[in-house]
């Protein structure tokens, strides 16, 4: 078996801490994480810089950067506008090959994240994937908030397949199922599952995005291993978070990640000392210590 | 299905803190827990005070407490000598009802921990447990460095298995499979519980003891509920954890394990908001903050 880990940490980690690292910094993160073998990387965000100033400088990075043979950077784009940024970048002498959507399952977080109901996202995305598609590129749909959000409680898991289909309908190649505020637990990740299955939704079409809020996501991630899901997202170091989560604690952190994986005998090509070391360098100009497990664990003999 | 948590903070959880506290706090401690709703607490330790200073204060604790019905206080008890002394202690109105004996799987650990041989352990543990069963007590075996030690690496889930059998045999009810140094993975355990179940051991006389060192705690304990385990230790607040791991970080968190419980509706009798508010009350006498996810993402609503 092969895991395919989705590297969030330049982009979903970084947007959520509350330092601003030089563009320079940034890069050499980017590059670090590709020497550690990890191969698809999103390397950041086209968000207007108003609500996310971490990554206002998006084009410069990419400019930058020196991709890795084999390596996919994908970035999010909001809407038609950061799809226009994001088209005339150049990555390297290429340009951008992968994008991200980001979705909401519940109204209360379309509302608060996209200024949108549920139903009207899906009028900005179209024509975000239709013109994507038309110039060659691979789309990724997040939809947040599959398991409960803070104001409306839990989500039916119909609802989120919904909302699943009418995305892989309008053309995205892979959905990934976020459980943004960390509540869930296997239980809940077996109905998810289940749900999409029950609709139609082949589980080669799905990601799964845990955050360790309450300390669920490897648990969650073992169980939607189990059922055959194969790519899994992480954010090196654990850096980042939800800013609607109720603690600083937030994404899965690939070390643990990797270290469960390791042990499990799964590929990932990932070398989790180097990832690790990464996640000690960045921690330092973060100017707070690695949440991850492994990092702590592993500090005191690299 | 039911879970019985066994709840360890008491004895292993303090008896690797730093800090010593007063016998009142540790009294209310347990207490707290009781109320809760654990109904298996690991009292205390009688292990001589110049080795676990943390707990030499073992008698007086036990005296002063009142057992809540229907819940068990177990004992660690290293040798005779400390059977002796637990044996002339009272508990309430009546006397201790229940010890844990402490093996070890690796010849390292035998000796550091216990200046004996892998083999030598049981000519100690034999006059414990045939005068504690005289004496009407029932017997919990610990195994620990089930899957590695720091000095010998990996070890053979039969070698486990042949140690878990000696502690049986003895008459021992209960084995505790310890991860002491926390590197295991789900696979592990697998591997763990297959040897156990090829050598004849019914998984209703296990226990499984897991270390969140590599954030592995959890997604191990789901394994081996997933496999029928209904016996699992763990340490409110996450406190405590092995001197001779790598890192800071320790036993499972009681409330991260209640938490994945709840989720799955599988019933515990514990209030996880409870014990949170017991671990910020009990980190602010140890001076350090629980390492739990959970009690951290509750902290702002308790």
């Amino acid at each position: 078996m092969k895991v395919t880990i989705y590297e969030v940490g330049p982009r979903d980690g970084l947007q959520n801490e509350a330092a601003i690292l030089p563009v320079e910094v940034k890069a050499e993160f980017v590059r670090r994480l590709a020497e550690a073998g990890l191969t698809v990387i999103e390397a950041t965000s086209f968000v207007h810089p108003k609500w996310v100033p971490q990554l206002a400088d998006a084009a410069e990075l990419l400019a930058g950067l020196s991709p890795a043979p084999g390596v996919r950077y994908p970035v999010l784009v909001p809407n038609e506008r950061g799809l226009d940024r994001a088209l005339e970048c150049a990555l390297g002498t290429g340009g951008v090959t992968d994008i991200a959507i980001f979705g909401s399952a519940t109204e209360s977080f379309a509302r608060r994240n996209l200024n949108r109901t549920v139903e009207s996202q899906f009028d900005m995305f179209a024509p975000v994937v239709e013109r994507a598609l038309a110039n060659g590129l691979r789309v990724r749909a997040y939809v947040s908030m599959c398991f409960a959000d803070p104001w409306e409680g839990p989500v039916a898991p119909e609802r989120v397949v919904e909302v699943g289909r009418r995305l892989l309908g309008l053309g995205c190649a892979e959905l990934s199922l976020g459980d943004t505020i960390g509540v869930g637990t296997p239980g809940h990740v077996e109905a998810l599952l289940d749900a999409f299955e029950a609709g139609g939704v082949g589980l080669d079409r799905l990601a799964v995005h845990f955050h360790d809020t309450y300390g669920q996501a490897l648990a969650n991630t073992l169980t939607a291993l189990r059922r055959g899901i194969t790519v899994v997202d992480a954010s090196t170091g654990g850096i980042g978070g939800c800013p609607y989560a109720k603690s600083a604690t937030g994404n899965l952190a690939t070390e643990d990640l990797v270290w469960m994986l390791d042990g499990l005998g799964i590929e990932t090509g990932v070398d989790v000392r180097s990832l690790a070391a990464t996640s000690l360098w960045l921690a330092d100009l973060l100017g707070r210590p690695s949440p991850s497990r492994v990092v702590q664990a592993l500090a005191k003999e690299i």
